[in-house]
């Protein structure tokens, strides 16, 4: 996970063979270093399809997922390992680097409280296993903090560097967005400077999941603290333009936030490029 | 609705009369110019007993609230319509100038969609009703605009000028939270200046609902813009610190966001207060 | 003075019958609305050739000067007027909207203390009767803030209203610059409150004069502070990659700021120019 | 250099014995962790009272300077050498950690060109004599870049920091002032990730030198970068109230810009010390 990649639901709703080759395609037009693949539903994804389409355009991959209700890890572990084992699986099929995201829990879980000792045991139980397995799979796996309302579980940098303290793991690296960053650090950079030598990879993502620039994310200042952490992970712009229905209500997404894909890749990309190489991250 | 001025959640977490009067005293001691009082459950409220205290510290107040479902203006309007009547009653029964929040709807509406237009037009009816009710009882009438998590009915400043126009009612003012604002707009000013003539409150609360000045707010953006389109309507500081079960779990706030309630008076109010002076807004 | 221009300073060095040239197609090949002609030695301008360029690329002109040393208003207030005079009457000749700029005084004029009600009593006399000629030649005059290294006479925005109430005149506008404004104003928005009807024109320009979006300059606040007052003027980008031997010592350059024209063309102006129609300013 | 101290220039206009008793004072009763002490003229300072004032008040110093014209570096390297010896003779007899400031030249020196390979050799001829002569005494010796007009020889932090490769020599630290990065820095953290292992000591002021926390600067990105590079030198709150003649016309500020030094104590102050601790920076 290097350089300056892109989260494929800009242009695929959903990973079928059709949505796949359309998104690589994009990709790789507009010079992307890597892509992140939403794994919605692991065992429908044609694995060898996908490893074949990134194999052609030379472009590397990252997974990403949030764990159905039936499999989230602070109430059923076993499920959750079972089900992360099988993602896992499906990742390394596809060549991917990584699967990462919500991978400790649902996106959209909140039980009204704070997490308790019991959940987070449940939860560092599952990441153990799970980064255990991928390691053996010669994968890097990852934990995405998430706003409040999207998890009760884990919305911070600092959260999630304990967490894996907590672990003990040396194969769970912390994925952070700027979406939920602008919400939940106090002050852009702060998940950034907690995170430090965890953080591997970030979304960059801007408030309103809309166009990059055009909102409140301090950008100066994330690209700032990452260049002074030394970060050298993965950057991929995220923007949700096309949501697939499972998770369109999840995300809370109520009105367009973007004129469209171009718009994102006329406007936003190159702000975001630009900055990066200002700051001397790629 | 001028001046200064604080939401009393700070220090009350329910509006009882022991609650109103640490509020009031504080709220006093602090020299803030006006109080808002969130009605959680109106009937509850004795309202001579706020009223005296109120006089007694020489404090304006402005109520708040949210619809309980059973009265969600989207699907029950003749229920929203009479629960805010009786919570307008309350209001001028306590002496309040305004009564203001999320009056469309519940903290936390979501059906999974955008806002359909059947949904629109009752909580337009509801509105009317309301802001009609609310005039004829001497008071100013508010919606605020919230995130997309607590509500998919209204989010924006934009959403909100489009709703009074369809209303077309000319006792009803847009209540705008930099908290919200911080999710929803492109551009913290963005909001103001959609809301613009029709802004007359706005809860100044940070990116995380904690203390003031310590999170990912732009506050020379807000005060700058709020100077700019001659606002002269209230400033009320809102942070979460104690927060009512009822709301708690709503707000989504799983872990403590600031020290305490003298960490907001200490270090958050004087930053807000030292700028809108600043910007000469005070 | 309307939409988005550019100073002609990016392309051409000295107002040469060449360098006109070269300016005018790259303003009219990169879209500019109107462009910024730096008048440094006015008699050499050949208007005719600057006019019939103009017209032919269907471009509006603004002009652009400092006083030399031997006509600083604050000292010698005939001279300036002559001048001034001289250089309304080539602005005129070769179809310019406006003279502007530091028309008060010399870039670089100080004397090591704050100016003086007899320097101010000068200045505002040249100023009347410039801005009466102007008037007169059908054109507007404006008066530019510069920072307090530049000159001693006018460093902010209020500073620039008080002189238009001294003087007294009609046909004075204000002219502001975001460079000058992040060293003098307390907030990047507050020259723009404090000039507000008068404003009418704006220097769009990084902090180190070098590639827009790159530097320490808020552009939202700017763009907000200017959508919320209702601006309505031209927007010129400047940059100063290009530097005549006259300025360069004044403005005190002393290294590349950008890497060549192109990279402000490519990066600065869209970052510019999206941000500006974000707001609603083009 | 440590913790959050204040240069003097605040209560001291001249660091006569009354001057310094009032600073260290005033000093010590806010808290400060040391001071910094301008020495305008070296000989004139009566050392021991100094030392003794500072060691009653348990306070470290760090003293300040910059070059008058006939000891230049650039132009006169050897009575530069012999003036900051002296200096460093002075401040090691009163008692400082470390001499720093515009020690490579004036405030205000400009030759109207870019510096010159001649003039950069002059400049660490001295700052290699200075360095050594500074080690000898115990001292640390820091070079400040300032802002372009300040002088043409050192503006930014990379240029700070090749010209301590050029020097080679480990004792010597860049200082920098946040006032000078808002306007040469791309990126207000841009020059402490430039000056990064060799950056032990900041002035923070404002971009107007006024009140801290009401300007330009960026105090969140500042203060990220600093926690991020790790930073654990001295942050030195500094602004302009009371101005020695000698260095008021150099430094061109030509209006109050705060109202006291009340003011900075009551408001800025807080500004700052509040975020350093948010930021972990002490």
């Amino acid at each position: 996970m290097k350089g300056f990649g892109v989260h494929t639901s800009l242009w695929a709703m959903e990973w079928t063979r059709e949505g796949a080759e359309r998104a690589v395609a994009e990709a790789s037009r507009c010079g992307f270093d890597f892509v992140e693949i939403a794994l919605l539903d692991p065992p429908a994804v044609d694995a060898a399809h996908t490893r074949a389409l990134l194999e052609a355009n030379d472009l590397p991959a990252v997974c990403s997922l949030g764990l159905p209700e039936e499999c989230w890890a602070s109430v059923r572990p076993d499920n959750a390992i079972d089900f992360l084992k099988m993602a896992i699986d499906k990742s390394a099929d596809l060549g991917a680097l990584a699967l990462s995201g919500v991978t400790y829990g649902g996106i959209g879980e909140r039980t009204g409280n704070p997490p308790t000792e019991a959940e987070l045991d449940n939860v560092a139980r599952v990441l153990e296993a799970a980064a255990a397995y991928a390691g053996s799979k010669g994968l890097a796996f990852g934990i995405e903090p998430v706003n409040r309302y999207e998890s009760h579980i884990l919305n911070t940098g600092w959260q999630a560097a304990d967490l894996i303290d907590k672990v003990g793991s040396d194969n769970i690296f912390i994925h952070l967005d700027t979406y939920h960053m602008n919400i939940e650090e106090k002050g852009a950079a702060n998940g950034i400077l907690a995170a430090r030598e965890h953080l591997r990879y970030i979304h960059m993502s801007e408030s309103d999941r809309g166009v990059p620039g055009a909102g409140t994310c301090d950008w100066n200042e994330i690209y700032a603290a990452l260049a002074a952490i030394g970060f050298n992970g993965g950057l991929a712009m995220e923007s949700f333009i096309n949501l697939p229905p499972q998770i369109g209500s999840a995300l809370s997404v109520w009105r367009p936030v973007a004129d469209s894909a171009e718009q994102v890749i006329e406007e936003g990309l190159p702000f975001l490029r630009n900055m990066a190489r200002q700051y001397g991250l790629i």
